[in-house]
């Protein structure tokens, strides 16, 4: 039995065509560019909100993997909460939600995440570890930002995914908003297989996946607003990851060296790591990128193994309570 | 970019749609009267449901906002619980949801809420505050009682939303079911937009809202039952608002004042607070209408304020365990 | 007003039908039988994954109850866990999801639950229990197997339903994969059902239930997987029902008795007592299948009881944690 096909700007598409048809509800604004290029704004001039938040995560993971608002005691403390689920891993998570496309075009420049990066291969590397490409007659993209892009960023997108403007769908999504804050603790699962893909292990073994994370309140200030959301994966995020794997040996090594507390620079808000490392996001130490806590199951022995901790304080302070 | 025209009768009239197709899933009955009005039974002579409870709440709410079941523990006490969130707080809860409509003709009293109530605009202060009025072809109101309404009741509602009686959908809930607890614990976020309302706060700029309260044990007496569905969310529910205020110091203040410990009444069973007043809703202290906790977030400045705690033991007192 | 018609063949009928539509999604491969009948294949040679164990949840529930995947804190062990909630508990536990088909032709076995049940009536006392006989003209059966059934066994299923080969759809799911753990624990509800049935209660009197479990993580052989989503439901599993009766002395007698706590077995992983019992699951004390804890809520009086603790030292120790 070959492995199922699995086109994520495809699937993603009816949600994507979901989300134009009930604008009012999601708090979307819809424009179409002069190129043809239909931008949905969910938060630069719209509201956005918790369910264009939780719409974008479910596009950004392709449309292979189901996100859930509920909410979470954390010792005391009750916060929303995103729970994510996927059964294709790899592909919804590297292949699709991964925001590893930096965008810059000019004087704009944007992280994009997303389908549309299956299409341009970005970054090659990624694509070939998990040997995915995606064919498709449309695309959609998210940026982080909040700023409309010009015509050349949108020329730009759509020759390295060789889609015409006029297939093209760009959600944009300021970190300083609710939608942006929910879609970027959405991605708690995609930061623990990204971290175990770095430390060596084939993602495409990871046959399944969940976690969750609380969704920071707002900050107005961009540096701000990234640290909550960066801290709610970092000190609070939960994933737990189904493994195909020989070794039981290899899978306990992998579930102490994955969570962020691996990091030296674990153990304050991320704001101030930012601020040490002059505020240049290559310059901190990219182990720190990864839940708090992390499970792993081994499918072939039957074995479960756990590192790391919840650290509530630390994102009791990055939020302010 | 101006304001998205929602309209709250229209939106959730494809979920009043999917209740009247789906009749014995939600366990409820559909009658149609003499005057051509759509009686929607989810409670008097059907038995209803969790399932019908939250659909109740999602057309409460115009459409616009989402109700999930969920599982709670309470210290040790594990209750099923409804979520809410909207991103449409003031239209959502105030503008619909709000049980704000006293039906009374002749001998026939019940409260009347959901979306009918923004076309007959009760009461005409709040609609004029938040600054709602919908437009619709159709309309749909749920009425807490466990009487099919005589006809003069359903052309008094016809009459005062200028809708025809054939299209008008009357939902029927008692207090005393499980569709009734369910649909009551799911105005738990209502209650804490209303308190903060009632304390000075522009409704308008609370933009996205969520919370939950557990589903109280059914009580085959009225007055039991509206005492432990009122305790659900006085004494165990919690809400969080995200608001755009220019002053933290009034944010700070109204977290402190919203919650229903802010009342003199709060620390006894609902039912007690009800006997005191011999039985007259309208002789208790009005400050006692609230979530037990209540987190403000300030979007403009980033700050979060927390006001309340969960008092579980006079909810268990009040349920009997 | 008379009962609803329930048809659990037919209302399942349109989530069968999502899952053969979006097999990518769900992971699951569909194979058409040379007698016609429709194999769905969710983890012999296909993955599955927590979305298919989810959806064969509500199919084996006759698409009268939702599931719905959640994560729970369990003591410092946070675990995914499938939330259950119905309003039809006798048809959609007792009448549809318990796994009381035994299919033995040949040296093929499997147990058979879910809709195809309701046309067999297998077995036939529980059917005249709770006086249902579905009436369709197709039919959907769930094996826990990890083998393809030969024709023999399809023309058994077909014969004893009175349902034509190519209107007979087959869910096959493994034990051993996520989507089978995800789909017993997702049976919780029905085990606490069947328990009070067991103790005497008329099941019809159960109006409404919820509960949960955690997904245990997979084993790779089937015993120690048997074991452990056993443990899920008896050691870490919650159940609350709502009873119409009129003595809240037997309530409090059956909410005592009711939980897996009141079985002498009760007390180290299923495994283990599996062991004891010669791997013959027939010498296992009956009493022993039921969640973890009781709750019992009497609508005839607003009583509520409460039976069993959850145990979380011996489900760690099944799921090695």
């Amino acid at each position: 039995m070959s492995p199922p096909s699995l086109s994520v700007n495809q699937t993603s598409r009816q949600l994507v065509k979901r989300l134009c048809e009930a604008t009012e509800e999601y708090g979307v604004a819809i424009k179409e560019n002069e190129l043809g290029t239909t931008l949905i704004d969910a938060g630069v001039e719209a509201k956005g909100g918790f369910l264009a938040g939780r719409m974008i995560t479910e596009i950004c993971l392709g449309g292979y993997g189901r996100a859930d608002i509920f909410y979470k005691r954390y010792n005391g403390l009750e916060l929303p909460s995103i729970l994510v689920h996927t059964d294709h891993p790899a592909i919804a998570t590297l292949g699709s939600q991964f925001a590893g496309w930096r965008i810059k075009v000019g004087k704009y420049f944007a992280m994009g995440s997303g389908p549309a990066r299956a299409l341009a291969q970005k970054p090659k590397e990624l694509y070939e570890k998990i040997g995915y490409k995606d064919k498709a007659n449309s695309a959609v993209l998210v940026l982080e930002t909040d700023k409309y892009p010009p015509n050349e960023v949108i020329t730009y997108i759509s020759d390295e995914c060789s889609i015409q403007p006029e297939k093209l769908f760009l959600i944009l999504v300021p970190t300083t908003t609710i939608a942006g804050s929910t879609q970027i603790s959405g991605r708690v699962v995609e930061t623990g297989i990204h971290k175990l893909e770095k430390l060596g292990l084939d993602p495409k073994w990871v046959t399944h996946a969940c976690g969750y994370a609380p969704i920071a309140p707002v900050h107005p200030r961009f540096a701000e607003a990234m640290g909550r959301t960066n801290d709610a994966i970092l000190y609070t995020g939960v994933v737990h990851c189904i493994v195909n794997h020989t070794s039981d040996e290899t899978l306990r090594m992998l579930a102490e060296k994955a969570p962020s507390s691996a990091s030296e620079s674990h153990g304050q808000p991320f704001i101030e790591i930012f601020k040490k490392a002059n505020y240049d996001f290559y310059q901190i130490d990219s182990n720190l990128f990864a839940p708090a806590v992390l499970i792993v199951s081994n499918a072939e022995t039957g074995s479960t193994f756990k590192g790391g901790e919840i650290n509530l304080q630390i994102f009791k302070r990055s939020i302010g309570i």
